[in-house]
């Protein structure tokens, strides 16, 4: 058929039309590990140590900022895309001390709606078909079709988890350095840091950090270090900042989360840090992707990083996070099992090697066929009541196996909810064998 | 160099990393015309009808709303990503009745970060490398970057202007069939409808969806509908939603925007409507993108739309439109100059084409090289203290000159400062010829 001189395409009018190929990468359409762990699947009185948010709010005097913010006008409309001025010089002042650097509130930081976008625009800013990308193992699900969505090709990198008995450090997880080298390749664009770590609680040791540098500079690398969590590093453990390394800060974008800082994961306001040649460009995403983050909770968010330190905010939340993180791993020592203590973020690992549930025991088609792991959260939810996530989700298909053997525990819940969920998993003790 | 075995990819170590070619597209990096002439640039006490928000605020009850909800644990924590229940469940109701069909709250209602981000979602969830994307001009300056991002390619099809003299009715803008007809080849994937229509205010008729809408019957085209100006529609004009059309619902999804309804532009609330096998893969886009919207302004938003009818607001606010929208055109009456008067949003189309200024007016850079409508805006907000935008950035280059004829003036402001503009536009009168 002829249109005008333009044949038509003799498309069927009846087929549905077809999404993107790009959604047949990175998992992106299959169920993912959070609808088969929701509330909504496990039984209604189910403690909820699955998901990373928190089952408090933010205190009290940031949101009266936000409140603030609601009944005046201009916080009510379009914030400039780089973020508001009054977010970006509470960013600078906190950061400037941690980064040992004066910082640009124009050309250096830039507020993104939650560190979630932010990591997004920078893969849209800096990824050409099919560059690679490296990502240590287990990773935050989220990066995995962020990157094939934006024509990138990720390569894993695991961490090896530690081999002794009993309690554990995170710091015991570690890369074979070889192996990290062998993943490089002419097509390698950026590599993926987070510390403190999800799941794993790991915070890079300096001079962990000081040889992926000397990899990231030999090959003109890309570094996108995901700190979300670095108000939560726990024992006076030095969180080093691998944009502070010599010759990093060129190459290196930080990402931040008011959400972590502040109890407010709904908020959805983050914060990236770096050189105006990162900064811009991901400016130029993140204007086409958004146009501009939620002002009034930029201002709330604002009010929050102006007042935490004087306020002794931080060090007061860090002191309770501790106290949650004893809480729990009192309770696994209590029961035997081998698991990881995380020196930072709120996420224990629970080795579920030794447990073992009846042959007959029915799981349901959505975890049968899965890791072992998946197996394991389900009968830990139903029988004892508490909810967790498996690991294995936070793998490729060739390393899952390593991630089969742990169940993460979020312990951002207050201390209560953390008492008695730990009173639950002492029955646990009758399937450890 | 050789390291175990992979040959360095030998970039130079000092060349900064360089940025994703899908930004030398699409005007990505250009410096737009919202910075240009953006208030800094501008004398201070200039009346800013430039850019689209407004100088007012939500409603009370509706910032009650807000203040609830972060007073509420869990509505300061993530959302599903397909948006909070109590909203969906509020643009189900809302809109059940203006589509004349029972809507899936589960299936077919999405929420987004604003319209914008739920526009790029559909672009990251639809488009494959090369496919068309038939816009109509002008355009929102949005859509063109987000399209090449996703390696799509866009198609211009003007609106033309009307020819009469004196006032005009936005109506008189008139799409040539044939025009967009031939604009269709096999690769068009989709087509972009605004309706009522930034910046000319047109609100398309039932017949010209019609023939938009056979043509992307017959070429199995996806249709994005932005409606995001729907609860601004005067004069009773019948507001046509395309989905509505015989065999549309499938293929169409339909924009909107809290921001828009409830004047909280910064909010960053939107939605988007449509069938299943549209909003599905969109989800999947979204989830990646932003993971999901902020929280406390989605439940605000719920409220506002529970209430909106029920309180009479929709109505008292269109009223008011028509008021800020009859003190704007009278001013240019009085003026005796050529506008578009407009069927819906909060936009005219001043004439600029009998505007003349001094030869040796002094231009700055950014205007220089520029169409003749940067000259006529910057020297209408240089001299008599007035902003507003040129119309060609909304065009294509070639198609630029149609475009070069107007300024665009917002009236989402209060009388008074309407008032004001109106009287300080009437220093125009000397330079008309
Ligand atoms: C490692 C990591 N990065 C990024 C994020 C996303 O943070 P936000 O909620 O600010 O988008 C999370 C959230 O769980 C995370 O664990
Ligand atoms: C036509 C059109 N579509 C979409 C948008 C974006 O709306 P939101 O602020 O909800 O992202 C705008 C904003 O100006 C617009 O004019």
């Amino acid at each position: 058929m002829t249109i005008n001189g333009t044949t038509s395409n003799g498309k069927d009018r009846s087929q549905l039309i077809p999404f993107s190929s790009r959604l047949r990468e990175g998992r992106a359409l299959a169920q993912d590990v959070w609808s088969i762990f929701n509330a909504a699947n496990l039984p209604a009185d189910c403690i909820n140590l699955g998901q990373g948010y928190m089952n408090f709010g933010p205190p009290e005097w940031i949101k009266s900022a936000a409140e603030e913010a609601l009944n005046t006008v201009a916080t009510n409309h379009y914030s400039h895309p780089k973020g508001r001025p009054r977010l970006r010089e509470a960013i600078k002042a906190h950061y400037e001390p941690e980064f040992g650097r004066t910082l640009n509130a124009d050309t250096e930081i830039l507020v993104t709606s939650g560190a979630n976008e932010g990591q997004y625009s920078v893969f849209v800013a800096f990824l050409e078909h099919r560059d690679e990308v490296i990502m240590f193992e287990p990773f935050f699900d989220q990066y995995l079709p962020s990157v094939t969505f934006n024509g990138g090709v990720p390569v894993y990198v695991p961490l090896h988890p530690p081999t002794a008995a009993g309690k554990q450090s995170s710091h015991e997880w570690s890369i074979d350095f070889d192996e990290l080298r062998r993943a490089v390749t002419p097509r390698t664009k950026m590599i993926i840091l987070n510390t403190p770590h999800n799941p794993v609680g790991k915070v890079f040791t300096r001079h962990e950090l000081e040889q992926i540098a000397a990899i990231a500079e030999e090959h003109n690398l890309l570094v996108m270090s995901d700190e979300v969590y670095d108000s939560l590093v726990f024992d006076n453990e030095e969180h080093v900042r691998i944009a502070t390394l010599p010759g990093m800060w060129d190459r290196t974008v930080t990402v931040g989360s008011a959400g972590k800082m502040f109890a407010a994961t709904g908020w959805r306001v983050g914060w990236l840090i770096g050189p105006p040649s990162i900064i811009q460009p991901t400016l130029a995403a993140t204007t086409r992707i958004v146009f501009c983050s939620n002002s009034p909770l930029q201002e709330a968010s604002a009010a929050g990083l102006e007042q935490a330190n004087k306020r002794g905010f931080l060090k007061k939340q860090l002191d309770e996070y501790a106290e949650r993180r004893r809480i729990l791993t009192a309770g696994f020592d209590q029961l035997g099992v081998k698991y990881t203590n995380p020196q930072g973020t709120y996420f224990v690992l629970l080795d579920i090697s030794n447990l073992q549930w009846p042959d007959d025991y029915p799981f349901p088609e959505s975890v049968l066929g899965r890791g072992r792991d998946f197996k394991a959260c389900w009968f830990i939810a139903m029988e004892i009541g508490v909810s967790s996530i498996p690991v294995s989700e936070f793998y490729c298909e060739e390393h899952a196996s390593i991630g089969e053997a742990y169940a993460r525990f979020a312990f951002c819940k207050d201390f209560d909810t953390l008492k008695h969920a730990v009173e639950r998993l002492q029955k646990l003790k009758q399937y450890l064998v």
